[in-house]
């Protein structure tokens, strides 16, 4: 498991730190303004209680994105992947050799084209996808604990017309 | 000037390609009612904009927002940098050394402490982070030009409840 385990540099968090997007004292300028800045700092709060809380399976956003997809569409190639989730193809291919030494993805050889290889989940991964998705609702629930239903809604709504 | 570009993973965009959050055919599952995945698909979106309207000065956000925090605050350390931002220790001193390497940013020798540097813009990093800020505003209300101004503070508002 330790190939799989992501070098990440030393986040806040892992200081023992936990991230203040209001910092007492510090001003911020035209940042407060800012969307792009409103979503960083969201971000990095979301990422910081994701990682403690789906650490018990070594799975990050990213990994969790991918076994969603591999999960929900059959033959998923690891090009697919890239241009679905938004990342360089070579950043596709260490994911899925990530969630291959988790053994929770197995690469199939494509019947078409013998260069792709399909990507299905295995036994394994399928329990723990059903395990992590759970996991992973209750932290999206729990980071979004400060909006009613109407404004979690609202908020997806508003994000989606963005760009 | 080389020395302070990023070495970033070719994303889509770096191919030619703009990311589609919502690609024909493809089914997202969970992703799609996660506040979480809604987040990741924006900053994806914005994060391509950014890059290419600020590329004239090589200015990532991390860089933009590392500007903007030194501008505003006099005699800010590289340590406070990374605490603000929630990024790593060293993760903050390549940040700083880029900006040195770009010529906006130096480094003075803290009275009190003589292990500690405060950092302060240069004049051309004054004059840059002007052009830069009228740069970022544009490209912020540009990502947010399907919302009206209310729905635009709603949004901050609502990403500010996160966490």
């Amino acid at each position: 498991m330790s190939q799989a385990r992501s070098s990440r540099p030393r986040r806040p968090q892992a200081r023992g730190e936990r991230f203040d997007p209001h910092v007492p004292g510090v001003e911020y300028g035209v940042l407060d303004e800012l969307v792009g800045y409103a979503i960083r700092r969201a971000q990095i709060l979301i990422y910081e209680d994701f990682l403690a809380a789906l650490a018990p399976w070594d799975i990050t956003p990213q990994r969790f994105s991918a076994l969603t997809l591999i999960a929900a569409n059959a033959g998923l190639k690891s090009t697919e992947l890239a241009r679905i989730l938004g990342i360089a193809r070579s950043g596709a291919v260490q994911l899925v050799d990530q969630l291959e030494a988790l053994g929770y993805v197995a690469r199939t050889e494509s019947a078409g084209d013998r260069r792709a290889y399909c990507l299905a989940l295995t036994p394994a991964g399928r329990r723990a996808h059903a395990q992590i998705t759970n996991a992973v609702c209750a932290h999206d629930e729990r980071i979004s604990a400060r909006l009613d239903e109407g404004e979690r809604r609202r908020l997806i709504e508003l994000l989606g017309r963005l760009g």
